[in-house]
């Protein structure tokens, strides 16, 4: 049901009750990266933040909620993640094929906030046989105190009630353009999802750029090396817990193949958990995505 | 009690408990379009909106809530929806006679922002007998998290509690006068409600206006054929998960009866699952109205 | 213990229970004019709103709250409605000698916003044997969707634990001075309570003065009536569900007994259930006002 | 236990429970005015609205919270109020040797706005054996429907749990400074109180000014006596309901000891139950502390 | 397991249960100053105020949260107090081998304004075994009265539940810069905390800088002595009810080494109960670190 790397990662979570961890190993148990230690989670929230036409139009099959379930089964994800909506179209269907994550909160480009709707709670995710409940939070926002309550209020129901819990944590607001993917702000948003208690986190990879902040001074005075990828890598994977939670990247803004596999390189050599791959799954048509996912899993597989 | 079109419709609902499939297949089982998929909905929560004068005055039986009751079940509707003391007072003379959804939310033209009262709960719809509760967001106004956010606490009590949910989603705010019926903004905004997790989704049909937005970019770059309305309401069906969600059309300012009859073709063309008219229903004598209801309800029969 | 007039009136209640069932009908069977279907309600939160100088220094003795309970007995009005603490005093003494209505909200003059302060609820309702709660709406008020919904939260506990509901329904905010007692803003204040579920609406006598706004249209196009004061009345009978709902009246600031007496005669003729004299019970020697009260209610009695 | 002075107060408060009226009788016959329908209540809320070191460091023993029960005790006062800390540090030691009132609320002088925190709850006045509650209102302030819907909610499960209610009645905000203690303001605010349902209600001895405010009119038009301080005593005797709800004064900024006499004296005649006395009590030596409380009981309880 | 220092601290404490007697026993038993009647603590919550670089980068080792735990261990600290997602880390590695405190609210650098987002709860204090919860107020923000209620709702929680409770009080807002140490001001800070019901409570080691406030005043006319730190320290243990609530200084800024010893002198002359060291502590080698800390402990232990 498990092996030593996973049990390895598993330890880290003293303080969680035996279905939490199991949530949390079913998802790292799944798919073609069973047992790597690895994880990849396919995230359809896109219609929720962007609207569904700039989200599926590009490949109309993705209309259907359904045509996600199949591709996260089909490329051998770890996990599907989405909104309530979208998961109850498709529990039954695909019952025990794929860990679910209810995504409980999303904001949409209609609304010119930087804040979120909650949409979906533990007792929904219960309901739903989900493994985990996700959660965002934007540091540096003017809400990011309300967003932080919001998850912790989510995240102390769903560790008792034995799930796992995932945070996304986007800066912006009080932070320049450039900023939101910086080193030095990526690193404090990854940090502070650690700190409020997330199983999970996950972030933007981030750029060599050092945003105007109290704390880009740390950098050059200690010399953190954050030259190329991997080193940033290797940074957020130790500014949560100097490895003791489990993080993944998104690339954010759909690029070239190629770019995406370099960044997927960088991800494995730092010691990268995983990633969470959303338009580059389901922005193509299903043959092009599987043959894209298995190649990023190919990456993450090899020794 | 049910049939192959229907249970094709509710098998869609895979999360839900028997009593709220139930609740969704005795609105589809009831009236004279009762097992052929479509449904038509009598909302009166106008007197709310508009005044009860402006709702009323031009058909003055119409004052009183009885009247509305009778119509609806006079005309072989689906289900009649109304705010809290409209339903309160017809619950023992017309029992069981027609299903009743409580609108959980109102708007007044006295009050000048886009938001709305909490009129209702599940508790009161479950006092009162109805098969479901409804409730309307604003997608784009400054209000929209708050709206959402009350919508998902209702809704989540509803399924629990064997209701159906019927979410209003209208656009309005940080959106052009023309925008709110932008095919662009309707089909977020029907997209926003499926992933609501809303049971039946009412929007307003769109035109074929672009809203200037993000969005648009995605019609023009592929190709999204919105030129009549069938293909518009064809693509709204799309953006509810590809047709898993119910989603009724509501035409707005009353225009004249050809006009109508166009339109409720054209809904049926684009596989539409049926409307909600309200004004053009009580607006009007009750002979007229009934000839006019038989007539959309016999343009959504006709195979 | 009721009559076919009170039956006729308690059908119209079809959602209620019991208990409020007979909360009504205890209301509508005390005082002089017990089973007429007409009543006069006594209510003092005048030293709430106005201080209770402005109150009472013309009539000293009302300073003491035990006036007013034995003022309401005396004049065989149909029950009191005052604040908590008011109530409170008299519990014992008065013991079924009187319904009470716990005013359960109120502004103050010191306070400059359309609002009010809640200061009553459905659980000192029952610790004080009241028949009914009352509360305060301000359509047009900046407020009004929160007061909508604190009234809602009332009505639905109070329904729920078997107490009636009285809604003071008081234009003000988005409107002229003049258009709060519009016959077009009260029709539409009438008929939000009736929606929001109260079971008795109690409103400013209107005025012919129709308020520029979208609802005036109607009264010209439709030709409603509005030229004499029994008509006005009528009209907004008709707007509370065409009379399922009992409305009674308020004359505001106080004026000659004569125009009071033409004002009554009015209510009655347009067919509505009754008044709520606050002002003019209670600012004159009590000899004074029981004098005026059996005017008033020999005008509801006559045939 | 009691007698016939106590017994006809307490007859007043038709409305509470067995312990409720224990409570109350408890603090009425308590040290040297027990039995005589006169309190002297000893509040230490001054380290947290002025800062420890403006309230005590004139009188250095006074830092200690002990020093304040046992000045209490000692003085033969008929209850101790203060905030949860303080009276946490003595619930053991001066268990049963005096009546406890917890105050609930606190401004402190860092804030620059017209609010309060609570700080306190009912069951941590049950927990620490407390015979009130104790909050702060200030009428006028932009904050005073919020701060009456704290003290409604506080007041309601103080009944409720047998606990006697005290509410601070304090003008502020939109009234001019003159106006804060102007007998029309004060008036006000003891009314105010008495109808939000306090057992006893403290406000400021009022000054002969009339704030300019719609009820000044009424002082004038119906030749309210406010000449002198007794006369504005009794007038606000009869604000709170003719007498039927305990009022006690306090005297503001310490001043010197025979006006202080002069005062205790005018509230005796006016027929007011009591002071509530804080800086006069702890800003001076104990033994001196002792000699002025002596007096101001001489005075309560000649015949 | 105790002796009669720490009785005799203990027995201030008269409102509490036994385990929260045994809560606060366990902290001042522990470590090399276990029943001296003196404590220190180690706090990591810089990660989340001031961001992992800024806080670790100094000392790599740093970045992994078993690092503090096992520094708090091997330096004979008396508790560890740091944010949820730390502690959880370590629970069942440390268990036993420190007393806990959870720190159940954090302000981070990127959020602009005076207040802190709670991101921890009595419930998860009790699942961590923790023996005590910390809170942080800003006194003289204009967020304070929020703050101090949500510290309020925590405090009774957690001692319902058996648990100690420290409140870190810090000024900041309506102030100047350097009137946030002010030694008024911190007096003040620290009275306040203790009026809110903490067990221990956190101040900076205050200035002899008077701000202009109305509590200057005080200082002068009556002579408080604050020329010296030990004076300084024991003014502000006398604000702490004058010794009745233990009080502890962080020193804020890392100076040199000397000068801390400086402050830890004066610390113990002015019979302040300890130190919370987070900087000094883990911005250095760990043998360093144990070499000052050891210094540190020989001050306090000295008799």
């Amino acid at each position: 049901m498990s092996n030593d790397i996973i049990k390895s990662i598993l330890k880290n979570y003293e303080s969680d009750n035996n279905q939490t961890i199991q949530c949390l190993n079913k998802i790292l148990m799944t798919g073609k990266l069973a047992g790597t230690g690895k994880l990849i989670i396919l995230p359809v929230d896109q219609g929720f933040e962007h609207g569904p036409d700039r989200s599926f139009s590009i490949n109309p099959d993705a209309y259907d909620p359904h045509y996600h379930f199949q591709l996260a089964i089909d490329a051998g994800m770890s996990a599907f993640a989405a909104p309530l909506g979208m998961i109850e179209t498709g529990v039954d269907t695909f019952k025990n094929k794929i860990p679910l994550i209810l995504k409980c909160n999303s904001a949409n480009s209609l609304a010119k906030f930087n804040d979120q709707a909650v949409t979906g709670s533990v007792k929904d995710a219960l309901r739903l046989k989900c493994s985990a409940v996700g959660f965002t939070i934007y540091p540096g926002s003017e809400k990011i105190y309300d967003m932080i309550e919001e998850a912790r209020d989510l995240f102390e129901e769903a560790k008792n009630a034995g799930l796992a819990t995932v945070l996304w944590s986007y800066p912006r607001g009080n932070i320049s353009k450039q900023g939101e993917t910086a080193i030095n702000i990526v690193a404090y948003a990854a940090h502070m999802a650690a700190l409020c208690g997330a199983h999970i986190i996950k972030v933007k990879l981030p750029s060599d750029f050092l945003e105007e902040d109290p704390t880009k001074k740390s950098y050059i005075d200690n010399k953190i090396v954050i030259n190329n990828l991997a080193d940033r890598v290797k940074h957020i994977v130790k500014c949560c817990f100097n490895g003791r939670r489990i993080v993944v990247f998104s690339g954010g803004e759909a690029k070239n193949d190629s770019e995406l596999m370099t960044e997927i390189e960088a991800i494995k050599k730092g010691g990268g958990f995983g990633s969470i791959i959303g338009r580059n799954s389901f922005q193509r048509p299903k043959d092009k995505a599987l043959k894209l996912l298995n190649n990023v899993i190919d990456i993450y597989k090899r020794k």
